[in-house]
Parts: C-alpha cells; structure tokens; sequence
C-alpha cells in the first residue's frame, strides 16, 4: 500500500490541487490507520491526516505515508495547509460528506479563498484502486473466510428441531468473534423454512422444523476486510422438489464460476448463471444480481449484474451467488467469493456445496 | 407517534412544499417501519413511503400514517407525486443525503421543475421533535438499560486474572443480545488498568490483573432505542490513589445528576460536576463533556457541554457522565441516563455507583 497515497496524488484531475477523504474506509486504506474521524487532505506534494487529540498518539506510531496533523480546531488545521500549499480547488469525497459536512466544511475555509468541488471525480478515482485488489488484501479476505467457514462448520451442529434462527445467527457471530474476526461483514443471514424464499430476510425467533432449509448468508471482518457466503442445508430430508431446486442454484452457480476470468464482462458471468436457471424452468424465481465486488466494503464495485458491461480483470473479488426463490415455499441460494485471474479465478470457499441433509 | 408526521408537515417552513427523509433513524421515528432504505417525501397533504419490491409486504403491514409506494424506478415514483401534488420546494435531510445522493435525486426529479432545497431547516425541525421522548420512548430506554444491568451482572462474575478486555466485551454483547437486545448501542468499551485513562479506548487483547480498574461503557438498544452507562469496578484491591479519585467522580456525577431539572441550562448542568472535579485538585483531568442527549441514535441532542446555554425541559433524556483520566495510571467513570422532569430527573439506571472491590 506504499504507493497508494502518491498514485492517487498522480491520478487527481487536471485544474484540483488536492483531495479530501473522510470514509473511515478510504482513510484506512491510503493510510492503514483505524479511527472513527479524521480527515485525508492529500495534495500534489505531501498527504496530511488530520485528527483530534484523541487520535494522536495513535495516528503518529500507525498512519502511514502521510504527515499526521492533530488539531484542536479543524479550521485552523485546515486553513494552515491551504494556505501554506496556496490550493484552489479541493476535490471532495462525495460518497461521504453528507451536505452538512460540505456546508460545515466551506465555512471553515472561507477565509482561504479555496473551492470545495463537489461530484463523483474523487469517487471513481479511488474505486478505480481498490477494486484491484493486492495479495496482502486477498489474503486477509481469506483469512476472513477461514473464520466464518469454521464458526458455520461448529454452528451446524447446533441445528435441531426448535432452535431459532436469531440464536443460530447469534452462536455464529459468538464463535467468528471469538476465534479473532473484527466482527461481522453484514447483520448475520439465518432463514429457514418458508422465510427462505426471501432473499434478504432477517433472522427471527421463528424455530427449524424437520423437512425445512436452513440458509446461511454470512461472512466476517479481518483487518477491515469481508467476507462473504452462502449455503443452504436441509435439516431431517429433502423431498424431491427441494433436491431439484438445490441442484439446478449448484449447476448455475458453477456455470457462474466457470464463466469468470480476465476480460469477460460481468454480464457474461451473470448470464451463464442466469440462462441455467431459465432454461431449467424457473425463470422469475431469480430477482437479484448474480454478484457483487467485496473488500472493505461487503458490496463494493463492480456488480456482476444483466448488462453491466465492465469488464473483470485479474486480482478483482467478487461473488457468485445465483438463487431460486419460490414465495410461499422455500429457497435456495448458494454464494463462493472468487478472485479473478488470467484463466479464471481462485475460489476463496472451501466448504463443500452437494446438498447437505443434517 | 400518530402526530408526528401531521405535526412536520404543519411546521414545514414556508414556501416548502414536501421534506424528502432518507435516514434509517428519521424513517423509523416517522412511520414505525425499520428498513435499510426507503424514501418517506412529507407534503403538506400527506405522506408517502417510497420502498422497493422487497419491502413493499412488509412496509403495507407495518408503516404507519403514510401511504406505501412500491417503486420499481425511483424516478417514476417520485416524479408521479411531485407531479400530482405539483410539489416546487422540497427540503432535503442535511444530515443524511450525501454529495452524490443529493445529485443523483437532482438528476431524478430534472423533469418536474422542482427544487431541492438543501440546508439544515429539515435537521433543525426534527430534532426539536425528537429531543423529547414519549413515554413510550423512555419504556424502551428502561429496557435496554435492564437489559445491559443485567448483563453486565453477570459478567462481572467472569472476571479474574488473565480474562482479557476483548473477551469481555464479547461475553456482555452476548449476553444482551440472547437477553433480547437488537443489538449494542456502539462498540461496547472495557478497559483495565492503565488503558481506563483513555476516555476513547477500545477493547484488546490486554488482560486483566490484580489491582486494576476494570471500566465499562456499555449500552444496548430495544425497539431501535439506546442506553448508555459506565460503571469502573476495582479488581482484588484498591489503593488509596484509586479510591480518592473514584470518590471524587462519584461525587462530580451525583452533583451533575442533583442539577438536573427542566429550566436549567446544559452549562450548568456540566459545571455543577466539573467544579466539584476542578475543586478537589483534578482540574485539567477531566477532558470531556459531561453528557449528551439519548434516544435512537447513541449521541443527540442536546450536548451537556461547558457554555451550551440550552434549556433543559421535562422529557429530554441526557447522560451524566464525568470522569477523571490519569495518562499512564488509570481513569475512572461513572455514567447514569436520566430523564429531565419538573423537579429534577428520573435515573434510568439502578445498579450501584459504590465502590466495589471484585
């Protein structure tokens, strides 16, 4: 990441001396600094984190590549820097300040004469980054899928007639916290039965019964990165119309994997999923996407979605996680997170995915 | 809550037409409905709660005072009313809509002629909405805080020679949460020995030994509602030096909680437990505010904060919270959540404030 701060310096459009960044996840990204405030100024020259006296001691021993600045007033922070460097046109994170942010902030430079620019330029440049993900990155995004493959293969064995999903979900986040992650990806996923068939359901007191799926959409946090998966379980049988189902989202989801490497567009990989799931009958029982980019964030860039023509390049991470939903019924979803590479991709799951009867 | 959204529409400013509301918190308070996106547009005529298909069951049976539109494109849906109600001013949620939301819904409504009027007008008139909390409000506050009594009850008795912050901490959420907490109210903090100096510490991997302060700062949430207490306990023994501090900030907290009562300002609220801190010969020691507001978000308004000349009234839901931080010793804090009435308040939380010497 030593090279982050100055590429993105580089990269700042024509006519901007500088940038401003304020997500917790940008900051820690082009520094490797944990905080929950701070503010990025990087200009052409030297790149200054900005943080209250709480953050000092901390930001001097750990931010790195940048000069750490702890103020007592932003404004007189701010004002120094600008002035000092004589910028003019500072382009803002429009992802993060809100518009109170923004109004907060031109009044505090007021006195410098500088502009705030406001639009996606900063945005863009930076997803440009990290959607390419380094091998430090990756690793540790498997080191968060160790986790949650553990905690889930401990978790099953919890499964009986009675449990409810929120204590499955909440045994779940115990043990991946407990065994090092910084805490979940996303509000934890345990459905089962009926409430199955609703792709972004919340776990609720409702109980497993004998006969239901049981569908597990989870992941955790390791230094900041996510993880992400899906696996669908029967709990006591399988009656021939969930076996059905749950072969025709594993022949779609391997037709989905099989179809991601370098230089194909996200909608070939969505497609080669989607057409499977068509053809075997249940078109209209798949509504979302077939994927999304992970990293800091657990839905970030590019989304492998019907006509999103962007291409996949190597070193990229994204999800492959076709289902069939059948309202009133069930369903099934099963989701590997894959890196792309030249000629195809590396699949951070382990977890087998045949039908599993527990 | 069956007024609150006739009552902002009555208090919308003039020449606004419709407040366009966007915050998971704002949404909730105004139609009771929890959701992770949603647009709720408030005429003068009445209120609409904008939802994707996948909200759309749910928002019919739970919104409440507001009309349930399911969208498939936003920009139909939102030009549809702007249109019918021939809507031209409409104030957007400062505080939530970020740079790029703000322009992404310029681009949506670019049809209708409408403007959106960004400022603080919206923020500022549901805030003095929010800042009193009903009897229904202050029931949920109560459990949350039984909630985190009880299970910090029990895990006080974990505590021994080796168990480490990180390990508490996770045994507490746990303990909440299978209690029936949606969840905490923020990163819970436990802290011991020389890190209980740092108001703003967060919980390692730093093991708990023979005569130190163990600190908690805890809090859950119910219903969307927070709580909010610290309690510092001494581990085996406590030394003169710990037991003069402790005394000192219990008996800062108890003058700041004797203040309290409607007609009184924050200020003084905050001087009545900083004097009493300043006068025992710790001045310089206590960096902090001494309280906020409470309520769906863990800090509201108003700041108990040195000249915050803001009246409190009966109602309002505040911490008191001083403390006294020695860099490279040890720091002690007490905090209860009360409610400001007529005469004085109503103390949220009931565990001891005594020192107790586990």
């Amino acid at each position: 990441m030593d090279q982050r701060l100055s590429t993105l310096a580089y990269m700042l459009p024509d006519g901007i001396d500088a940038a401003l960044i304020i997500s917790n996840e940008n900051r820690r990204y082009f520094t490797d600094f944990v905080s929950s405030l701070g503010y990025l100024l990087v200009t052409r020259k030297e790149s200054y984190l900005l943080v209250d006296s709480r953050y000092e001691e901390a930001a001097k021993n750990q931010a790195k590549n940048c000069k750490v600045v702890p103020f007592k007033r932003l404004r007189d922070a701010l004002c120094d820097i600008i002035n000092s460097e004589t910028l003019k046109n500072i382009l803002l994170e429009g992802s993060a300040f809100t518009l109170n942010n923004a109004s907060e902030t031109d009044q505090l430079i007021s006195s410098t004469g500088a502009s705030l620019i406001k639009n996606r330029q900063l945005d863009e440049l930076i997803n440009k980054m990290r959607i390419i993900k380094t091998a430090d990155e990756i690793e540790k995004m498997r080191k968060a899928q160790r986790i949650t493959e553990d905690a889930l293969s401990e978790t099953l064995k919890l499964i009986k007639e009675g449990v409810s999903e929120r204590e499955l979900a909440l045994e779940l986040e115990f043990r991946m916290r407990r065994a090092g992650a910084d805490g979940v990806s996303f509000d934890l996923i345990v459905l089962s039965g009926e409430t199955t068939s609703m792709p972004h359901g919340v776990p609720s007191n409702h109980k497993v019964s004998f006969g239901d799926f049981v569908l597990f959409d989870i992941g955790a946090t390791v230094d900041g990165y996510h993880s992400d998966m899906t696996r669908t379980y029967a709990y006591g049988k399988a009656d021939a119309s969930m076996k059905r189902v749950y072969d025709t989202v594993l022949s779609a989801q391997l037709r989905g994997i099989e179809a991601v490497k370098s230089g194909v567009t996200c909608a070939e990989v969505d497609m080669a999923a989607r057409n499977f799931i068509d053809q075997a009958g249940f078109q209209g029982y798949f509504g979302h996407s077939t994927g999304h980019g992970v990293g800091l964030e657990i839905h970030e860039a590019p989304s492998v979605s019907p006509g999103n023509n962007f291409v996949l390049q190597s070193g990229m991470v994204v999800t492959v996680e076709p289902g069939i939903y059948l309202a009133g019924k069930f369903g099934v979803r099963i989701e590997d997170m894959v890196v792309v590479t030249q000629d195809g991709c590396i699949n951070l799951a382990a977890l087998p995915k045949e039908l599993i009867v527990l």
